[in-house]
């Protein structure tokens, strides 16, 4: 399944060392003004070899849009097909691996399930796909800032550090930095905590029962390579909580007149699969990049005990990549649910 | 959007308070013979009543199964449709809450979205409609047997208690009622963790990249009423690990001569969304039962300021009914992955 | 694949001889008024024993609505579940059949896929499932009714006999009761034409490449049972003609200043697989009843010859039932376009 | 929607004179072995240019695959990626058309959904975008190849001609060249009747009710652009015919021991929407090319009457140039069918 969306959809293609990667994205309304230097610059923001501890691989992640713009800039209201050639792939690198089994990689279960797979790079497997749906949530972007919907993510947690407030926006970048300098040098990887804050959302958005909002979030972000879990408002911790601690009260929206608003958050913005024009404030944890620069051991293909030592470019701690992914995946969400509370407006059929 | 599965399709209808509640299996192979008595079993243990801390509503929840069935109890291949009348529905004891937004309900959404509502027990919103995902469940679960895949969860925490290893199976129902109980007497609610363990699984179930089984499982289990997180593996965890910790080494299987398993499961049982054939272990965090026996402030759909005097029937630790409903939703996820596979088997086109 | 529609959704269940039939209409935008009755009048309009020739089943088809209703008629947004009775099954009139391949019917070819089959009547197969079509198509005709759509389907043609013009609304019931009448009296059964006429559509409905409307009609009109061909516009004739002489030559429209006409309507309402703004005309081919009251040659189950001497109860024309399942399928073509178009306007994003 | 297909996924994007045209084929088996020069075969024999009378545009239309092929060239089992550089747009051409709604075309029902429109050669319009089609038609061949399917069209009928029998293969190449030479001379287009032949499909394909296997091949076929009927079987005749005449009597195959065959095949191959291992048959009528080599009254975009002068690249007779684009619409649907058979068999949970 490379189909992510129901009104806007986007579909892809690419491994991680073939010739290009690259995506379709339907559904997108006409006459919507799109700055191609933005999109670019998401990918750019992506983009490995921009921080210490991240992959060595260089790659310039120039998009080519194929069709759906007008000369102009405008969408047609026609697929937006783009491509994005991998100029420095090095399936060579990788041959060492060709029938080895590397642990906590994807390699043993596409072989499991497809009988034949891409050594490269772990073929479809790899975060470079990533680059595809940073494109594709910068495109549609364009349509949740038109509405006002603004989508903030950052680094809340790496290995021991965690902020203590998950959705306050607090970071801890010369903390962060040295946590992962001091894995990268011992060769060893570290996982780490991304929060994200979703500001300007109506009230209305989301589907019950099976289209949740919150539903769609989590499926999206746990699409997101290395991902273990997801939690938004209360998250993890409404298990331990009391309903008399945790209930957001209803007032008169101070600001807003005539409009209604909550004392808190717990809800985290979704109240029954529903937005209700609070803050959708959600986290990831990503593990660590299952490759290290240690030896290890593991079976080849036809079952035989054997050692890996591992090389190849990787990054340290793949949460820090994550960061415009998570944006990306969550405004992917949230212009399907804009462009589906069009079509089920009750406003409209009056 | 009420329709759940690909190849596998759960469509269900019904307000809590309606006449009846019902669904539509789509997509079952056929001539698998069917027990309806072990469908009404698994509906007897999701219903209201059994327990102490549960709501006081009183449903037979009786299923009665319209179609898709041979006289002999055989899958004819044909949609499977099904209703469960309600018997006990009292829309007068929400007559007072029919122009208040309860906190933490999905009242002030579903007024957003709709501009109308059932204010009646929360209407399509309510965890009535789980009653649907349990017979579907229970129907799935008659192929999931088939293939030999158990699917098995339990209360791993309640308010301050919690289980120190999530998959290992480990409870204290005597501890889990008392904090029950004790929140109960104080009219307040409780949250609490359902953990899942799903064995049996041939390795090579799941989709890249959007059709993830950890993102399917993911979606299904946010969709339960009251769920606030979701991870599976080392979970949350995984953000405060290192690389060289919880590599789940490949060795030959001891058992499974020719065959490959891993001396540990930190990935839970899934790698680059596919099954590795471990045991899939998650846990699902809920939130406490929303409405509490205890006067809150809020506002009335006028927007005006107003006490609520909660009453109707509601149980205090939503997650203790959530336990077969997480166990529906995995099944239902893993038969349409099965089903999948098929579909995709690269041996059938030799 | 028992679901029908995008946005729009009709999933259904039922076999002809079973306890009941059924389905689920989801994505009704919320607060439209609807009139149980009028979907009842629509029901009894298809219902079988009304006109000579017609099967002498007796079904009261008395729809019960399960959902999405306010208890004063407005939709509330949430699926539409109903039922239908099956009243006057008599599955022993089937029994003779149970081991033996009716011509024409899809008793062997629902053996070879399912490896299984109802005999009674058809099961899945029978025509008795439009009954749910007729029921859904009355509830979107609230959404199209709204809109000023109108459609309007009537027999073009049965046996030898053919209107002039397909889509002029010329009929001729005398001589339609006629040939049906000379062929029952032989024990035979006859084909019929169906022609069906959707005025009131705005411009713009239809999705390029593959959501063409006509494509969605084509698919729409080929689910109806023993529905041969499908055409719209100058349809099967387009290919004898030549393009000077079909050209719908563009003017100003004299009735609305400001908007556009076309002078004739050769394209048949739609244009590039999006409706202009003209009548969508269309028509429908309907082959003979299959079963016909003479011996008949044909295999049972185990490969033997055999004869087969039908019994039942069933029509001679069957296109004189599928008038209304026609314009029930045209319009949750519609309804659903229309829907689709509210997500899509380019209006609405500025 | 620009995505085709259930299990096997087309999804397609590209402007008639946009920088290239492309594609996604998803739910490829994997271990397929693929000859990238026979897809390009088959684009070749759509190719324009190759014949008197189709369009003078000169495109190499080569395709370049980006992803979803092993090195030696298997199938990965990840999406197939592709796109077709267009070599000789000229969107200058089509300036004259800019602000002229052409009759026939898609440019006023384009601009009446979107609000904009890509005047160049019908933009998206176009029929260039069936070069997509048939290269993954071309693909999706490799697996209906595997299980013996052969599909075959040919021209069946042009203006004043048509065959006798649609479906014997008969065809009169000199009399279709003169009728097309005749018309173009003349500055003029004319219709045309593609016929197809489906030979070597399994019974038990398709799926009862909305999923017939007829209507998925009638949807597909009036995607094509110009299509305006679609027939199969006795098709548009069976309205004519009486029962008694088009049984098709089931008998002992003689040619397979323990099979069951037909005497004759009125049905078409297909009876209550699945195969019954006959041959499918079928034809689809096209119009004449819109665009004639005459002057034509119309109207701008200001609603102002005035007159259009064609010119551009057009082909007389657009039937010619479907002939692959039909085969390569129904070798998806089957291949789709195929793939959805062996998700649904019976014989595979035993």
């Amino acid at each position: 399944m490379n189909t992510f969306g129901h009104h806007l959809r986007l579909t892809t293609f690419g491994e991680s060392h073939g010739p290009a990667i690259g995506g379709i994205l339907d559904g997108m309304p006409s006459r919507i003004r799109i700055s191609v230097e933005a999109v670019q610059e998401r990918l750019d923001r992506r983009r490995p070899g921009n921080a210490k501890g991240t992959s060595a691989r260089r790659e310039t992640d120039k998009i080519r849009i194929l069709s759906g713009l007008s000369f102009d800039g405008l969408t047609l209201g026609s697929p937006i097909g783009f491509i994005i050639e991998n100029n420095d792939a090095r399936p060579g690198d990788y041959e060492r691996y060709a029938d080895k089994f590397r642990p906590n990689h994807a390699d043993f279960t596409y072989q499991a399930k497809y009988g034949i797979r891409e050594a490269a790079g772990g073929g479809r497997a790899s975060a470079r796909e990533t680059a595809n749906w940073v494109a594709a949530g910068a495109l549609a972007g364009h349509l949740t800032d038109l509405c006002g919907v603004c989508v903030k993510a950052w680094i809340s947690g790496v290995g021991p550090w965690k902020a203590e407030d998950l959705y306050s926006g607090e970071s801890d970048p010369e903390r962060i930095q040295a946590v992962i300098a001091e894995a990268g040098e011992r060769g060893d990887s570290v996982g780490g905590l991304v929060s994200c804050r979703i500001s300007g959302v109506p009230a209305g958005l989301g589907d019950p029962v099976f289209g949740k909002l919150h539903s769609r979030l989590a499926a999206a972000m746990m699409s997101i390579n290395a991902a273990k879990s997801f939690e938004y408002g209360l998250g993890r911790k409404a298990s331990e909580a009391y309903g008399s601690e945790m209930a957001d009260i209803f007032v008169p929206d101070a600001c807003r007149p005539g409009r209604i608003g909550t004392l808190t958050n717990f809800s985290g913005g979704i109240q029954g699969g529903i937005s209700n024009g609070n803050d959708i404030c959600l986290a990831v944890a990503f593990k660590p990049t299952p490759t290290i620069m240690m030896p290890q051991a593991t079976v080849d293909i036809h079952g035989q005990e054997c050692m890996l030592q591992p090389a190849g470019r990787h990054d340290v701690c793949v949460a820090m990549r994550a960061v415009p992914v998570v944006e990306a995946m969550a405004t992917l969400v949230i212009a399907d649910a804009l462009i589906a509370s069009q079509a089920q407006s009750h406003t409209l059929w009056r």
